[in-house]
């Protein structure tokens, strides 16, 4: 049955041609958007077109953040010539003062360091660079995400009144990768943006050379009450135990700077085609399939937490919820989790299945971002594990586009994911 | 040890700096020509750079053939128009004679096909397509291969005379892959190019839907004497048993259409990068660890040939011969075979090694080109296993560039690589 699956990925897959519509008719998709809410009609119809027994749109409200127009951050010297340096506002960013905001710098390498620093009336440039150390990239990512999650916050409680990020990926370019900051109650909201990696170091060297260089921010975002934005929901009804449910998803949204190929348009359109596989290969789940594309992962993860609030009303069990945020890339494995702590070790007996196809891993996790929740109400969850070395090179970007993706390894991950909902609804977890 | 192999991998590592000098300075370098023996030079000297105790140019020769100028292959239809068709020679095709090849065109999807189709005085176009149910692109790529390696020679002795090739690659796109093609003695020497498969497709939509079409082939390629080129060789001598090998190697050749990064300008800095490597974290080999950088491994394997002769007259034993010709994508594992055929066994001791580093795969197998001589010869012979699904999307093409390599991927191969030699050097296999 696996290999009736995997033929089914492989021979005539829609999977790259969605991922293609997807990323070219709504790029930009932050949720409650415009472009987000033509994504969920366009998802909605593609499960209804491929035979879903129900499809829905769970709608919730999502924080309505605008980026505004594009945002200036330049190296002044004195004498007053300047350099653009490329940057992006983090998510969520405050405005910059009318006439932008412009002051001396002070380069840090760490949250740890503004104890000690001067850093009152300054902008804060943290220029910690992802530790190459790690061979999972996204153990780096985590780590050094502190400076661009909590930077501005932790900043502006020793008085600084910017701040600058480096960007998060390993690669040296001009591309500057955004992404959600958090900012503290009580606690002076302070504008932040990102740096490319390129900027990041003629900054740093511009500061180590020169004096009295200050940098100029302008950013226009702005903050308005919540809006709508929808789960896209589509199902397979179990013809045994249709109550219970085996989930399998990613996240409808992007940032707004991004077309959203590998974040998280392949999981979308892999979680789509997890249900097509199951019909091509004429199989009929005896438990509920059903596919989520969830609803402001990148900045607010309201969709998630909707979901799994409904979910537990319904008193509704899911044998597995699954999701696919890591990028398109090869599939290398899955990570499972569940309050017991053993349903890696669980899954693991199937992984004789899986080793011809060239997935290997099965190790504890706890899903993703958008199970999460779903974890925490007692359901197990899983994330798929692609290859990982690329996806930050484009992560939270303008180059995350369909030219980034390859065809084959999409498919090969939606086999995965499909033969793994098919193995879990014949013999569970 | 493992940790500080991977820590002078994937830090400050050359190898991507290596492998944009090799492909901006030295593309399109076949074996005996002046970018090759450019490439020759500049790998030497990297090898005396980083401390090689002894390094060589092994001569040998290799076969001359040029492609001329640019080839060209036409749809023509009745009344003389006529459209172009996406086309490159295949590598050792003769040219077609003056004032071109003009025949009507019989579309075949094998080798076997030739036996009850009437080719005579026509040109022959294998429209076979790469198998996408196979997991590993390798194996349909083997398959498929059939059609470019012996059609040629098969459609001769049919009469034939010319062949077109649909290019072997899963992508659908207008850029032709070459590749050799095998003559045969007392069989008629023919013309023969690699369409791209958009072109393929456009060419087989052409045959159904219109009569009496016809395609004009000009190939202007020419064959001389033999030439010479070398195989590069740098080494760390063994401290205890110096006599005994531990190679790692790839083809410094590549196509004279292609900058060669992946194919295999990614193993050519991957093995120098091993024992730089070596030599950072301080170890000192009880064997020779010897780098070799074969020539002519696209059309004739004469360094590869060279190099086993001599090893054979000294009767040199390798613990070990381990070449990297399949990109320089994410390292998946080795295989491994020697005559026994349980080399992949006693290496599979060195797997809870190597897991933290995501390399699963320890599988039987016979090296690869290069190494293949060694094996026969008796020695244990190893290939990296790197992730393949988009090797055969740029392979033997003008795409094969250093911006479809990525520097973690290309780092973490060298130092799976490294690692491997470092295992058997302690360790034997």
């Amino acid at each position: 049955m696996l290999r009736k699956i995997y033929d089914a990925a492989l021979v005539d897959s829609p999977a790259y041609e969605n991922l293609r519509t997807l990323t070219t008719r709504f790029p930009g998709r932050l949720a409650g958007t415009p472009a987000y809410h033509g994504a969920e009609a366009w998802a909605e119809d593609v499960l209804k077109q491929l035979g879903c027994d129900r499809t829905e749109l769970q709608q919730t409200l999502v924080p309505h953040w605008e980026r505004g127009a594009t945002e200036s951050v330049r190296l002044v010297r004195p004498g007053g010539a300047s350099a653009a340096l490329s940057a992006v506002a983090l998510g969520g960013s405050v405005p910059t003062p009318a006439g932008g905001l412009t002051a001396p710098v002070v380069e840090l390498h760490s949250l740890e360091e503004l104890t000690t620093a001067d850093v009152k009336g300054k902008i804060v440039f943290f220029n910690g660079a992802m530790n190459p150390r790690y061979i999972t990239p996204g153990l780096a990512y985590g780590e050094s995400g502190r400076q661009r999650n909590q930077g501005p916050a932790a900043a502006a409680k020793h008085g600084a009144v910017g701040v600058l990020v480096r960007s998060l990926t390993h690669r040296l370019d001009d591309v500057p990768h955004t992404g959600a900051t958090t900012y503290l109650p009580d606690v002076p909201r302070i504008p932040a943006a990102a740096l490319s990696t390129v900027a990041a170091d003629a900054l740093s060297a511009a500061l180590k050379a020169e004096h009295s260089l200050q940098v100029a921010m302008q950013i226009h975002s702005s903050w308005h009450d919540d809006w709508p934005a929808a789960n896209v929901i589509g199902e397979l009804r179990g013809s045994e135990s249709p109550e219970k449910v085996i989930l399998v998803g990613g996240h409808l949204d992007c940032w707004d700077i991004a077309p959203g190929a590998h974040d998280d348009g392949a999981g979308v359109v892999q979680s789509i085609d997890v249900l097509r596989i199951l019909k091509a290969v004429g199989y009929t789940p005896k438990h509920t399939v059903r596919c989520v594309l969830f609803a402001n992962e990148e900045n607010g993860l309201r969709g998630a937490t909707k979901y799994a609030e409904v979910a537990g009303e319904k008193k509704e069990v899911h044998l597995l919820a699954l999701e696919t945020d890591g990028g398109g890339y090869a599939a290398r494995g899955f990570n499972i989790g569940n309050a017991a702590g053993d349903a890696h070790l669980k899954a693991a007996r199937f992984k004789p299945l899986f080793e011809p196809y060239g997935v290997f891993i099965f190790q504890a996790g706890r899903g993703g971002a958008d199970v999460g929740p779903l974890m925490a109400k007692g359901n197990t969850v899983a994330g798929l594990i692609p290859e990982a070395q690329r996806y930050f090179d484009i992560h939270h970007t303008r180059e995350d586009s369909i030219d980034k993706v390859n065809p084959r390894e999409l498919e090969l991950g939606a086999a995965a994911m499909a033969a793994l909902v098919y193995l879990v609804d014949q013999h569970g977890l």
